[in-house]
């Protein structure tokens, strides 16, 4: 929840009046996103989303993130597209930061999840996955086992003061991701952030999906493992078993998954719940007295970090039953 | 920027379901607004607000806000309307809340004031008042001399906290507004919190006011001088005579302002600028540590206070000059 960039009146109408979308009637912002500042912006040509990047996003990276969604939505993916202004341009400058419009998309994120949600987002993301085929461009996941260490370089030093004895979990577990990280799995684009605020649904349809700005070139699998710590764990931290056998049961029925994705899901789900313990620790360990925003707790993922500890191979996920393994 | 309650999905269906609004399409929290949770509701009937009232707004005000907003929007001024459900109530329960849904007003608040801003909303505000004069209910100010000093009584001891010599300059200003707080003055509905971010405007026109949940029954010059400290100085805190000859006239083009009325001013001012100040004061003192909300700086408002406290007489606003009282 954060508007972190105010806009002025007279700012928004001379930077709308460069797009095909007329007189500004309405801009309030959005209390939904951490990382950029998003505007709920209706014009005489209906809502669009005015989206201002903040100092996370890279600018270099912008032009990966317009153009995936772009491919995406040409594919029949429903996702936001990018409203290119008269001169042809998407990506502009509005206060100082680098600004685009894209389309508003209807619909409502899940803020109790069932596990009929759970087989639409499996579904979704296995067809993201396959329409990003052939997009030509790569983005490397900065936030994979490398950007994981220099992550955690930076707030190693306050992990214990989080909760004790976090620093020697959190060294030996990346050691030993570093060590055994899964190597030669299909790759390709994935989303990287399919949380549940970023899917819609409508009515009992999946709508679509948002946010690509963490988007990246990655496993698919792995795509997969961020979902099933998203998605599949109760708000008590339990695992759930049916939320996690419909997850992969939707995404099976549109693209396979091999055996060595499969043996290499607990390590995936680890290395998952690693990277939101470590982003989440570092925003706590540095979260600005009088900020707009609540960090989350890193500590939900320390809980899923150690689940996935215990797990000895697919079969402690219970992918067994009921739209599981054995029915793909 | 506050959303403080979280709708569900099956909640929020189940709800708007009441109404004849048909489904749902989309509904996104707004960073705007600091007492209430608001939501950019999207239905088959075009957008609207959903607003669940939160702690500060006693639910036996309801009836007196909305009844208003009826009122005065049945007298023709732009301002959001209840919508009824099909039971023919308005005011109903969402996550255990006083909950609404009003009509949705185009327009965009002015993020950096100019002197015709000023006119307009002096116009808006003398309309209202007028508007307002057969509104068959009574709500007493709870925010006046007897509200202020409850209010400072409750955090009076960390005054000197914030600013060292703050308790003494306010024991004596609340002393002295106790003694000579004007009586008799005209009397009606006052919006009492018309402050920049509940003025719409299109274009160079003022669309419509938002934001009743302060309005109660006081002096209409008292709401004149809630908009002299709200719009007539700069964010260096310096007095904008420009803007409050703009005010004044504009207001003054719609209901003449009595004698008794302009020489109250400077003292309804110094009140206006107490009863913000404490009111900034107490949220400051005890704002909660993790809040989403940033509360205001009560400071901005002590050097209204001073700057009023300091004024001799209406000719130190300097209202004699083009668009000021000598020519109204």
């Amino acid at each position: 929840m954060a508007v972190y960039t105010e806009v002025s009146d007279e700012d928004l109408e001379a930077f709308v009046a460069q797009y095909p979308l007329g007189a500004v009637r309405s801009c309030k912002g959005i209390a939904e996103g951490v990382e950029n500042t998003n505007y709920l912006l209706v014009t005489e040509q209906g809502p669009h989303i005015l989206t201002l990047y903040e100092k996370r996003v890279r600018p270099e990276d912008l032009p990966f993130f317009l153009r995936l969604m772009e491919h995406l939505s040409d594919k029949g993916l429903a996702c936001p597209l990018p409203v290119h202004a008269s001169d042809g341009a998407a990506l502009r400058q509005l206060c100082g930061r680098p600004a685009v419009i894209v389309t508003f998309l209807e619909g409502l994120w899940p803020r109790r999840v069932l596990p009929w949600h759970c087989a639409a987002v499996g579904e979704a993301l296995a067809r993201l996955h396959l329409a990003g085929a052939d997009f030509p461009m790569i983005r490397p996941n900065a936030l994979s086992v490398v950007g994981w260490g220099e992550l955690y370089q930076k707030c190693r030093e306050s992990a214990d003061g989080v909760q004790s004895g976090l620093k020697a979990l959190l060294d030996a577990e990346l050691a030993k991701l570093v060590a055994s990280w899964p190597t030669g799995l299909p790759t390709g684009v994935i989303h990287a952030d399919l949380f549940p605020d970023n899917v819609f649904f409508r009515g009992e349809s999946l709508s679509g999906l948002i946010d690509f700005y963490f988007a990246c070139t990655d496993f698919f699998a792995y795509d997969l493992a961020i979902c099933l710590n998203a998605w599949c764990f109760e708000a008590n931290d339990s695992f759930n078993a049916t939320k996690a056998r419909q997850l992969f049961a939707g995404y099976r029925r549109v693209r396979p998954l091999s055996a060595e994705e499969l043996a290499a899901m607990p390590l995936l789900a680890r290395g998952a719940a690693l990277r939101f313990l470590l982003t989440r620790l570092y925003d706590w360990v540095n979260r600005p007295s009088g900020a707009f925003v609540t960090p989350k707790n890193p500590l939900e993922y320390l809980r899923k970090l150690r689940f996935h500890q215990s797990v000895r191979g697919i079969g402690d996920y219970c992918l067994d039953g009921p739209g599981g393994v054995g029915e793909a």
